[in-house]
């Protein structure tokens, strides 16, 4: 489903390659839907204990800034290592079926709805410390590293090059997430200031 | 197709829809990767036409920065009258298709290395006036603002609102894209400057 989609993976297909019967199947799930919310699930519980792994457990030896970073190069890795192909199941049965399931879509958002909670406390704690810009609420920065990334790995799997990851992680982290630290008065000449900001 | 999808969308059940006869279906098309090419051909041309229209004829009127607002502000529209649904064909096709099919993968990518190429040519001219900072190439600011695009119309189909275009669109023009105006040595004190950048 990750490779093909929720429509263009057949049941029969899964059943051929996973050697099961179909009867077996019909025993364990109603429908394809209820089949592919028991994947969605399975693929949360092991995707965001990664998620967390990146962002939380790390926290004594690493600042926000770079655990935010380490989850971007831990993805980019994966990507990297399966040539850009596949991307994030979330992301990509969100973009399929949002508008065909409900009760897929509801689901899929509580997913990603959690994960953005994990980077905005990861962010709020960063801005606490001075490290990341306070212009915006964790949330709102959040919300836009969520939908970045996810952006950047489907421009990713369409150009087939990390080079949007790339970008997205240059310009998020330098421009979007990093606060400057304070100057002192004579570093700061007007030419310098137009420069920086 | 936008509606369902690539897989998702069988060929019996647009025929229907039509009424057009299955014979004149094979009479055009070889196949539905063939229709699908099609369509994402028509739609480029329609689409692209929308991004022109935005970016480059209003160019005397509208500053570059201003018409890259309005091509947001264009299409945030749409997404508001179809209820969040549907998204951008092209972004639908690319997630879904893109390791499922060479051929409509590198149409979906030469249509979006397109947009991309317009969204650069008019950094570039913001740039050079001094309206949008010059600290990236126009080429990667224009990445991240597709594939950011991209992920903020897909994070609205899936949380049914338009909070991640309000946010993507709030960062990127105030964050990414706009330079700062040179200030007087006066009114740069050591706390301004930490705030600003």
């Amino acid at each position: 489903m990750l490779e093909k989609g929720y429509s263009n993976a057949g049941i029969q297909e899964i059943l051929n390659r996973a050697d099961v019967p179909k009867g077996s199947f019909y025993y364990y799930f109603d429908s394809k839907q209820e089949f592919a919310l028991a994947i969605v699930n399975h693929f949360d519980e092991a995707y965001t204990a990664k998620v967390l792994k990146c962002l939380r457990e790390q926290s004594r030896q690493f600042s926000p800034l770079q655990r935010l970073r380490a989850f971007c190069q831990c993805n980019k890795n994966s990507l990297e290592a399966s040539q850009c192909r596949n991307g994030c199941l979330i992301g990509n049965l969100s973009q399929e079926m949002a508008d065909q399931s409900e009760i897929l879509r509801r689901r899929l958002e509580e997913i990603m709805g959690h994960w953005r909670d994990l980077f905005a406390a990861c962010i709020e704690e960063g801005q606490q410390i001075g490290e990341i810009k306070n212009n915006y609420r964790p949330d709102e920065i959040a919300e836009l590293f969520l939908s970045g990334w996810e952006g950047a790995v489907m421009r990713a799997k369409s150009t087939k090059t990390l080079e949007p990851i790339d970008v997205f992680m240059r310009v998020m982290f330098e421009q979007v997430l990093k606060a400057q630290p304070p100057q002192s008065f004579d570093a700061v000449a007007p030419q310098t200031v137009s420069q920086q900001v």
